[in-house]
């Protein structure tokens, strides 16, 4: 094998190497010592409220389920608004409350235990099922099931979130909004369409409001 | 203060310092150690080709970046069909080529430095560029434009792959072709859909197959 080709082959390798180290690369770890120090508190007193690292990641998806089911809440709308309020409700808290953005990051790469809430599953089978219920009270043209309907809308807040990581623009509700005023009049006939707003509502408190 | 309550306010602090600190967590880091012994060369043939970490890294994109041009490569295909077949072997490629995919991962998260491509951007101008110029040919109906159109089928792709990290069945055709299909009639108008295909072409080499 002549040099160059060699060279060429080393080089190659080294990459492809380099690409699988990194396909199964975990997060950087990030110690307790650091995490205690942060919050202000003794080593102590984390023992005290967790007893491994485990359990205080679990401890975060957790409180961002909480979050998750204030978004998922019941609303005085019509059953397809209220799911487009949601899917705006959710794109903005994940911009701004670090809590749930970091439990849906956790949940999202299979880190967590067995414990904790799977909050991607959790918003997919919500999306699930108020899409089957908008279809039970008529209000959806038949042609796309609400499964494979429900996948288009997770997949979209599922790629807003990651393209943020790198442009918090992506985030805004811009996006978010041209994907509704394009889908709906699909989804609920272009007669009925007027009714909603592809925008969402403003959110009515200031709850989801970051610091 | 009571004790219950300064315990719910510690519990509470360090849940949050937490999430704070694994939000700006970077990726476990990798050893170029690692990266030789698994490529099966030596230190010396890795510095000889890399100087340094950054370098390698740099390669990794560089080396995903000459796939997605071959994703992006001009085809024989009307401009929508065309698009619709990019963005399928780009979600099938980010399944199978772990270069492709550790490349999109890195240029998403910001860690690239300066020289290394951004694959994303990259993705999302030709997106664009694709879209303007379907609409150039008369094919679009007009009310998204170019821009808003590109960033909702780029946020599609980027969730599907955000998805998969945690199954890999995202990547599989049915959501992307189910995106298509409800997209189409609203960009290139009813009357004309029925010319296109959601699923896309099967490619007719073998040359996204992995291994």
């Amino acid at each position: 094998m002549a040099t160059q080709e060699r060279a060429i082959r080393t080089r190659n390798a080294l990459i492809k190497a380099a690409a699988e180290l990194l396909d199964q690369e975990g997060p950087a770890p990030v110690s307790l010592a650091t995490i205690s120090a942060k919050a202000g508190v003794s080593n102590g007193a984390l023992h005290f409220h967790f007893p491994n690292k485990a359990a205080l990641l679990d401890a975060v998806v957790v409180e961002a389920e909480a979050r998750l089911r204030q978004i998922t809440r019941p609303r005085d709308l019509h059953t397809v608004q209220a799911l487009i309020d949601a899917t705006h409700d959710l794109v903005r808290a994940l911009g701004r409350n670090v809590v749930l953005r970091v439990g849906f990051r956790l949940s999202g790469r299979g880190e967590r235990s067995e414990a904790a809430p799977d909050l991607w599953g959790d918003w997919q089978q919500w999306v699930e099922a108020t899409l089957a219920r908008a279809d039970g009270e008529g209000a959806l043209v038949s042609d796309p099931s609400p499964e494979e309907l429900a996948a288009v809308v997770v997949a979209v807040g599922a790629g807003l979130q990651a393209r943020a990581e790198s442009d918090a623009r992506w985030l805004e509700r811009g996006v978010l909004t041209q994907f509704w005023a394009l889908l709906l009049p699909r989804i609920v006939g272009s007669a009925a369409r007027h009714d909603f707003s592809p925008a969402g509502f403003a959110p009515a408190s200031g709850e989801d409001q970051g610091p």
